[in-house]
């Protein structure tokens, strides 16, 4: 056995924390054009059942031109896209801030992604540091379909690389109630069906405080969350790779994120049936893994309520969306009495939601 | 952790059997559009080889606008609607009757479903009833679909509640044969090519009596079912949610009953390829449960054979198709010397099928 | 249980070696209309990167229609519908030879696949012999799409049948550089994004004698094979019906061997992003059984390089593609001192690829 010409060199090792910097652009690759057929599997992974997103009948009674794609699905084609160049060599995922949802996005769009690294900072350590980000996802068109900012601990190449200059960005704590309409058409509420979106409640009957146990649970395969992965093109190992992983920490593949994301979004229809919309994810904490075989199960806060400048048909209602594994939320678990989340808890998400008032 | 303001109170528990009501009409969320990648997703988890659903081409050739959807694609996706609101609280499915398709559905449609209780008759123990709805699935232009009969065994909310005036509707024991050509246009059967069906038999070379074993068989994943049933937005927890069902009877996930009733069909190509419409389900038995890792195996015996008034172009097939687990089919097993089913027999359906004259 | 009228005689056993005659023409069941779902399942069950077909902008902006369907999903596709005539009773799968793929496949396209019988050659042992077929796939407007030559070696229905005269044809070690490009337009390559192809390196960055390894790796799930092989339409049971393989060689189902093909060429994509085309499979070997649960990696090695007569847009490369299961490829493993394939490798695959010049 042996090398041959050029070994090797071809294969991308992913960015170390000394390739990037400040004001730096990566266009990343592979475009993608969402279609009918991801919509499916979005739907049979996770199976949301918001009207809106699930029938073209539906979402033109109320003034969308067909039914949007859910916008988690945009959001993972976008977020995969960046993982060869973000996160290959990552450490640990830190945070997300600013998610913005800015345009609908349809059966036939195609996605792409850019980062531009916005902020850099060296660990005491000398041996990683981490890389901020605001990550732009745009359509054929050359529209911002969404945006958001992402902090990353990525491994050095060479423990003795200089340290850059750092620069941590600041980042709002919630994206502005001003700022959260732009992906919802101007809804024509007289045809908005509540019984076939399966729910009364407005925007006007929820209230800050209150907590909705979402009562269904899902158990994870690892054959769901491979497929989900791969159609986003997420190409992250520690998904996919048993012989590799069965060497490490935990000794098995680690569901990604976004599907834990994707999955208790779609338990929370049950008691948030006309959130219809996604419109953006304040920050959020994967707190502990999820791997196949755990069984999922959710429950949401309100922790606020926003009119919209302009909109009298929607308001936004901002969630606490808590996922929870392998024990139920009746009793609505989060955090221990010395402030630790307690065990189980796997996905704290902040977000704003929007509704018909 | 601890209570909110109004906790819970807007996720949905499913009804009891008090909340039922003879006449009562329910409009069940959430409307949902089947497109290209169901009827994809629909050929990945069963593997149906009946060239009209299967080829644009094929179904032009005879008439069709375009390949229609599998017609149990159809039935599970208007079932599944029904869930949250009929038998969410369920102790059993006992029955299905007089489930005709009545129209064509393509990609594109979207489906809707209302039941209609027609039935109530609480049991003697008090602590349940059986109710008895006709279930209606509909097209964007309000046109009906499918319609079936159904009979659950419902959990009471309250022991103490007074029983509702028992009415045990009258059901049919098979559909009429006059009632089984609408969802068919005309079709030109000059251009159907048996050659591209894959199999020579016509409705005239099935006799009354006939035992077709369908030989192949599919051991069947728990992600297979998993993304098959949320396709269908059925929420059944008992499909979904190991951490709860390993405490249960089978510890360990049921699989969606209408799941085998598609495995059997897909498998029933081998013997009965050119049954290319199931125009009726007269009535039908899931004998046992079926679990992931079960193997799947089918046979079909022909019941009745008739005419279809006005149509010379088709005839209908009444068929027994029988999904047995963990054994061949050979020997045609179905009930053992005492009338009881014989091991391994997991579903009994009794329906008609339409093939070329 | 007992038998019933003509009991069994129309569900089909597959042919045996006595069935087959040399110039005798199989016309194989089921059309199939490839459609958006098709391609969104291939990308959730094996990732590929290719923007080509992961692109309709990126497709457009080059000179095709829109994004082709990947090349091995219309190959799977047409190898598919010739399993229940060809290889139903096969005791080995032999080799492939000058696969071409014609033309390209868009969604909506109808695929049709029949079978001549080009050679025959009983065994010495009588029990079996070796059949080779070129089989061609065809769309809706009677245009070849792909062809390939195949031989198998078919079990015989009766040891005493008399041998048939032997006819070896003669196959071609490579397809000739001037058959690989019919199924790729003009190309525009100044509107081809190497950025967003991911890679910078075009034709003429590679060398013969090249290696690559891919790096990343795919853990195989049951129900990830079993979809994709159902996809497909192919019935060999050995993938499906793990009650019957479980008291043969394996006690294990067998992973479709063109699962194993379509997972490397999608780990292959780290290392030869711009290879957009498979233009031809020269010949494979399936060296290894590969079981769910297994780890695939993958690496690639340049055995030549051709100019594409009258084409200055695009060069062909013929490449080495082999899959290993749960070992990386670091030290490209293929052959031991004797010359025996390594512990590991399932495959051995020899292709032309098309690249951007």
């Amino acid at each position: 056995m042996g090398g041959g010409a050029m070994t090797g060199s071809k294969a991308k090792l992913g960015n170390f924390f000394e390739d990037f910097a400040v004001g730096q652009v990566l266009q990343h690759a592979t475009p993608r054009t969402i279609g009918p057929g991801d919509v499916a599997l979005y739907m049979g992974l996770y199976g949301p059942r918001f009207a809106v997103q699930s029938s073209d009948a539906f979402a033109q009674a109320i003034g969308y031109p067909s039914a949007p794609v859910d916008d988690l699905l945009a959001f993972h084609t976008v977020f995969g896209k960046t993982v060869p160049d973000i996160s290959l060599n990552a450490v640990a995922n830190l945070g997300y801030a600013e998610c913005r949802f800015l345009k609908p996005v349809y059966a036939g769009d195609t996605l792409i992604a850019a980062s531009e690294v916005i902020g850099l900072r060296e660990n005491a350590n000398k041996t990683s540091g981490v890389v901020y980000v605001r990550t732009t996802g745009r359509n054929q068109h050359g529209e911002r379909v969404l945006e958001y900012m992402r902090w990353v601990m990525v491994r050095k190449r060479d423990k003795a690389s200089p340290a850059p200059t750092a620069l941590v960005p600041d980042l709002a704590e919630r994206v502005e109630p001003a700022d959260l309409a732009s992906a919802v058409p101007p809804l024509d509420l007289a045809d908005y069906d509540f019984a076939l979106a399966g729910s009364p409640y407005r925007w006007g009957d929820y209230a800050v405080g209150e907590k909705i146990d979402h009562v269904d649970a899902m158990t994870l395969e690892e054959a769901e969350h491979q497929i989900a992965t791969r159609l986003y093109q997420n190409t992250a190992k520690v998904h996919f790779n048993l012989h590799e992983q069965a060497q490490g920490q935990f000794k098995r593949r680690l569901v990604y994120g976004g599907v834990v994301i994707s999955l208790a979004r779609a338990l929370s229809f049950n008691g948030l049936a006309n959130a219809f919309h996604v419109a953006a994810i304040n920050g959020g904490r994967h707190v502990a893994p999820c791997f196949g075989g755990d069984t999922v199960y959710a429950w949401s806060e309100v922790l606020e309520k926003a009119e919209l400048p302009g909109r009298s048909d929607i308001g936004a209602l901002r969630t606490r969306l808590v996922a929870v594994k392998n024990r139920n939320c009746a009793d609505f678990p989060l955090r221990n009495g010395k402030g630790d989340y307690e065990e189980g808890v796997i996905l704290d998400l902040d977000c704003w939601l929007v509704l018909p008032r």
